[in-house]
């Protein structure tokens, strides 16, 4: 069997999953990692596997069929998304769901005019969380549906800590309300404000001398971020948060409550509980780049999205297989 | 807008869910219902839509733009799916598991031949809860699936009790195993006989006379059905029966349970919770007939599952608007 031959473009927490995904599964094979930084600095989990500086990529077009875009969505894949999508057939999973039409347009135009097919905002919200939102509302039109977030580590928001004066490092977690859960499960359709879906638990360690009072103020009124939400701050020191809150686990809930016939309520709910959301992500980026290698070589190019994937072509399994053993 | 035209054929439970389904979803519209009984004395709920007999639908053929077959699987669709794909594009809800690579032939080729696409085994097992078990695996491939029934009424196993002597009346509830569920989410990826997943409450009404306990015990015993489980039988009255066990009710769970990286646990869950089993299964049906319309028009032909269909193609939605409110 000839592997598929898959790219990691960027080399942080995301490529090192997609580089343990690769060996989960037989039919891909791990043909080159390209970084920014000097890649004699870049040392990869997988033994005899090329790393090679960013600008090296063009030249491996023939040896590359997909190229996964492991950069951040705030600055890298703007810029990236388009340009990669010019060379090679790509996945990524730009998450910045406000921006996500324009992304769209910038990478369908680059992956059109080249002939190349882009899988972007691939993972899991983006991505299967917005498949069970559409599959929701598809199936049961005269309903609603929630999405709780958590318990899990958020980055933007652990970001946003770490710029507050006097932080010297921090974690958020983001906690879904279990009763808010448990009344959107109920299938009574519930209204809910941000506040009473979600609460935000700080671990902080402050620098030497600073204002403890004054920074849980400045935390907890933090537009945006902070002040729509019921926020507790920890004050910890730093050789807790090294040994407590370097993991990144997450997950969540998508329930779809509706009504069917005269008065019927159906409930649908998908969870995740992930004890890395790194490497969960970087599980499905592989099973897409599956996915766009098979259409690509069906002649399909431009931009899409988890929606217009079929499933059966994220497995290894064939249509024949899949039918005999999953359906 | 041009509406999509549907027609029902059988009718049935499901049927009447398919009629009640299309009325939430304003870009179908029911064309007619096709029955093998004397359409005179079938009264439908929609004013206006005629009902004729199954005789007729070949003249139907070009005011139907997709039948939805709604027969049973065991004696009706292994003929009738072939059958009418021959005479339209087709969806239907067949679900004998063991028999669904043979039916998919017979339908792929009848289909085939005569230019049409039918949508085979759509619902929600198989359907929704084989998409999932497809996703689990393709995403963690290194992990264990499980699915549990209900708490819900089995119509199989209900009719196996009516055909036990001295029961005049029955209905049998599957109720998953609680700590079985609770084990298959912890990630330990436990192995289970069918005994630990499920058991299984009857509620029979007894013929006057009849020897309560040697029923009892022909139930218990009965291969296939109940003696791999647990099984309670409680007698009741006829009234009871009537009044707190006529609802169809039904659900479940697909657990996928793998590991990522090191040793990361990652647990993916769906599960439905249903008032009505046909109507939620009706539900379904109308969009895969949506999607079944939006395929053919572009020339696809033969027999497709759920594993075949892009997730956009369920929504009435447009790529745009689903990227911009669900992505």
């Amino acid at each position: 069997m000839e592997k598929i031959k898959i790219g990691i473009l960027g080399y942080g927490n995301i490529a090192r999953g997609v580089e343990q995904a690769i060996r989960q599964n037989e039919d891909l094979a791990l043909a080159a990692v390209f970084t920014r930084r000097d890649p004699a600095h870049v040392a990869v989990q997988t033994p005899g596997v090329p790393v090679l500086h960013v600008d090296d990529a063009p030249a491996w077009r023939d040896r590359v069929d997909v190229m996964i875009l492991c950069g951040g969505s705030a600055t890298d894949l703007p810029a990236m998304g388009p340009q990669y999508a010019a060379l090679f057939h790509t996945v990524d999973s730009f998450d910045t769901h406000a921006r996500i039409p324009e992304y769209f347009e910038n990478v369908d135009r680059a992956a059109k005019e080249s002939g190349h097919l882009a899988a972007i905002s691939i993972g899991w919200d983006p991505g299967l969380f917005s498949l069970n939102r559409l599959y929701g509302e598809a199936f049961l039109p005269q309903g609603a549906h929630y999405t709780f977030w958590g318990r899990g580590v958020s980055q933007g928001h652990s970001d946003a800590l770490r710029r507050v004066p006097g932080v010297k490092d921090a974690v958020q977690y983001t906690v879904p309300v279990e009763s808010a859960m448990e009344a959107a499960r109920s299938g009574a359709q519930p209204q809910f404000t941000a506040r009473q879906m979600h609460t935000r638990e700080c671990f902080v360690v402050a620098e030497e001398g600073a204002n403890r009072a004054e920074m849980e103020r400045a935390i907890c009124e933090m537009p945006n971020y902070f002040s729509d939400y019921d926020t507790t701050v920890h004050f910890i020191s730093e050789e807790e948060l090294q040994r407590d809150h370097k993991k990144m686990p997450h997950g969540g809930f998508v329930i779809r409550s509706g009504k069917t016939g005269e008065n019927n309520r159906e409930v649908m709910e998908f969870s995740l509980k992930l004890d890395s959301n790194p490497e969960f992500t970087a599980s499905v980026l592989v099973c897409y780049a599956r996915a766009v290698y098979r259409l690509a070589k069906q002649g399909q190019t431009g931009a899409v999205t988890a929606f217009d994937i079929a499933p059966a072509l994220l497995s290894p399994k064939s249509p024949e297989e899949l039918r005999a053993t999953l359906l």
